[in-house]
């Protein structure tokens, strides 16, 4: 997936030669051997070194991250410059270079140093931004098919998850890269799903509470709840902050043919949907859809409704989440009436898809697998089963939310 | 606020005639006086009143939406028909009005019955879709000024949000509404901001746990926790999933002569921006800016990053989000360098019109009131303070978000 889509106008972006006059230099062969110079006409501070492009930063961006402890709280990591003083027309009287730091005069006498490395980590070069991007804000995505669902599916012991930083970073990143991934050997306890969340951050609540049991029950609020087919789905698709992680803890798997879950990669069908019916992806993607649920959990009532469509892009034409529910999907559907023929249209051509052999894999869990798999990407589904006297299906679930793991990945990422 | 701007497509919405051939119509004198029609042309169930517009659904809408218990299933308000072997292409062999239900056999013989009522609520005529939606999605905002600020403060005692239905709906209606309202009268206890929060759902939890104690601290990672000005900011604008409201429960109150809270509607800020200074209001909203969060709290280290604009608009131009923070932008930047001082620039006047007593009022909580205010739409901030040894101002926090809020609303509205 192209990276640079997380940039904006990243083709405008660049390091070209501007008219500069050279007004204060001062040369220096510090340890990163390069100079500095004040700009006047772009209203930037360029820094020349041999064996690179220059770098350059407006004055007002530099004067904005001064990292003094006047300007800078460096316990809280925080900017602390006064909006009501700050002025947007600072200029430097003198640029210099001192060892690695450039050192900055402004002309009201405030005094400002960088570390040339900190600088160039925050260079407004797009191959930069780029690749800080992919390394720091989010891990490049890999789509997958049934074909090649084997060869993506790694596992982690739920033991070595608890106990290893390191495993625990390879399974946050394996999810993050292709939305799944099994924890196995995990204790038979219903608290082992808190465990684990709880190694990343905490289990995201919802309107059903924090874990929940799926277990056949009699006149349940929820479909999932029953032991027919569960049809391919994302849960919670009404709720705007719709939870990010599913983390599926097999208890008792039950000893008749069914209860396999059912598992589609619904990123690899939309850019299949994109490039072969465009049409059906651009109704998928500009169609509101409302999504709802209502019901009452432990007395507690409940009505959500979101809308949203069923694919959403963001501001870079990325897709960045998927809403598909049968059940959840509401009878109102706030569209005017020349759009709903063509919806359907779409929607049937990208459900086939989904539940597609080509697209579609089925995994029947073994007791102590947890699976953990992306709610905002994929779409799963539940093979109906019959559950004997001796052998009740149990799964126990949670969730965890990416603002979370991607925290976590980026604390461990440092360690 | 447009209301129309929830709706898509709104312009093109409409019942203007259509070439209809009457294939079979069965009129009929029903409590509601109408007559139902299929239009083949149109692939639609036409229903003429007498002292309104006509309805007009789709066939595979009606289809898609048959109430019977094969296909809906009444405990859990959910459809259950199954993906695989719908058809799009269904047809209506028969409809006919049987009092006030509409009944339709399909070509392959199945039977559904839909109330007229029912119908009407979800019909696709564009006034009514509208007023669905503000009266069940979001309910229509007002902004506010420092000089309305008084005029729409509405205050409500804690025992009676908690013991009536009535007055927990019309404060959550505030909320809403205006983004901010009172709760007074809440008892000096450290589980208040719990007790209020678990009156419309739970406490939101984020990495700073669940309640937060706002007391000046030494060594903090936050400046929130230092007695200094707290500059206008949005709690938590590195979270993609950002804290919807915030409650401030004021428990100590300094005795000297700061510790007010600073509010102001940034709607309106925005709404002024966009209006008197369009180049500026599109540069806050279509440059993307990086919020960070970096630190530990009880030894739990985080590394929050979200990416988004201090406007953020929905897919309807709609403002949805405001994120403003001196202290939680990053000095990482990654926008093209040419966009960088028009960015300053415009987040100058922002500033600067925020900050201002056009917009911005000071309030100092008594001991036992409850800010609640919307943290997706308002800034707010707080004046420094002097701690004396019998004084130490002390302040606990909650979040929920709007999620459970909006479905609390939905379902006390129709109680």
């Amino acid at each position: 997936r192209k990276v640079s889509r997380y940039l904006q106008w990243a083709q405008s972006s660049g390091t070209g030669p501007l008219d500069c006059r050279r007004t204060l230099c001062f040369g220096s062969l510090g340890a990163w051997a390069g100079e500095a110079e004040l700009c006047k006409e772009s209203d930037e501070v360029v820094l020349r070194t041999k064996d690179a492009d220059d770098l350059r930063f407006p004055f007002v961006w530099l004067r904005d991250n001064c990292q003094c402890s006047a300007c800078f709280h460096q316990d809280s990591q925080s900017r602390t410059i006064d909006l009501e003083s700050f002025d947007i027309n600072s200029k430097p009287k003198l640029v210099k270079v001192v060892g690695n730091k450039i050192h900055i005069t402004w002309l009201d006498g405030h005094i400002s140093d960088y570390d040339f490395e900190w600088l160039k980590e925050r260079s407004f070069q797009s191959h930069s931004q780029e690749s800080w991007l992919t390394s720091m804000y989010r891990l490049p995505r890999k789509t997958w098919t049934a074909q090649s669902f084997n060869k993506i599916l790694t596992r982690y012991k739920f033991s070595d998850v608890l106990k290893s930083d390191a495993v625990l970073y390879n399974w946050l990143v394996s999810l993050a890269t292709y939305g799944v991934s099994i924890v196995e050997d995990a204790p038979a306890e219903s608290t082992t799903v808190r465990q684990l969340a709880e190694r990343v951050a905490f289990i995201r609540r919802t309107h059903y509470g924090e874990e929940f049991s799926v277990r056949a029950k009699p006149g349940t609020t929820n479909v999932a709840y029953l032991s027919a087919n569960l049809q391919l789905h994302t849960d919670l698709p009404y709720y705007n902050y719709k939870p990010g992680v599913n983390l599926l803890h097999c208890l008792v798997q039950t000893e008749s043919d069914g209860g396999s879950n059912l598992l589609t990669d619904s990123l690899a069908v939309a850019d299949w949907l994109k490039t072969d019916f465009n049409s059906s992806y651009q109704a998928l993607t500009q169609t509101v859809v409302d999504w709802n649920d209502i019901g009452q959990e432990d007395g507690n009532y409940f009505h959500s409704i979101h809308r949203a469509p069923v694919i959403c892009e963001d501001r870079f034409g990325e897709i960045e989440r998927i809403n598909f529910s049968q059940p959840q999907r509401d009878s109102h559907f706030n569209v005017p009436l020349d759009k709903v023929k063509l919806w359907y249209k779409a929607m049937d051509k990208f459900t086939k898809a989904i539940m597609s052999n080509d697209y579609c894999v089925t995994y029947k869990m073994a007791e102590g697998e947890i699976l953990t798999f992306d709610n905002i990407r994929l779409v799963h589904g539940r093979k109906k089963y019959d559950d004997s006297g001796n052998s009740i299906r149990h799964v126990i679930g949670g969730y965890l939310d990416w603002d979370e793991i991607w925290s976590r990945i980026r604390v461990l990422k440092n360690v």
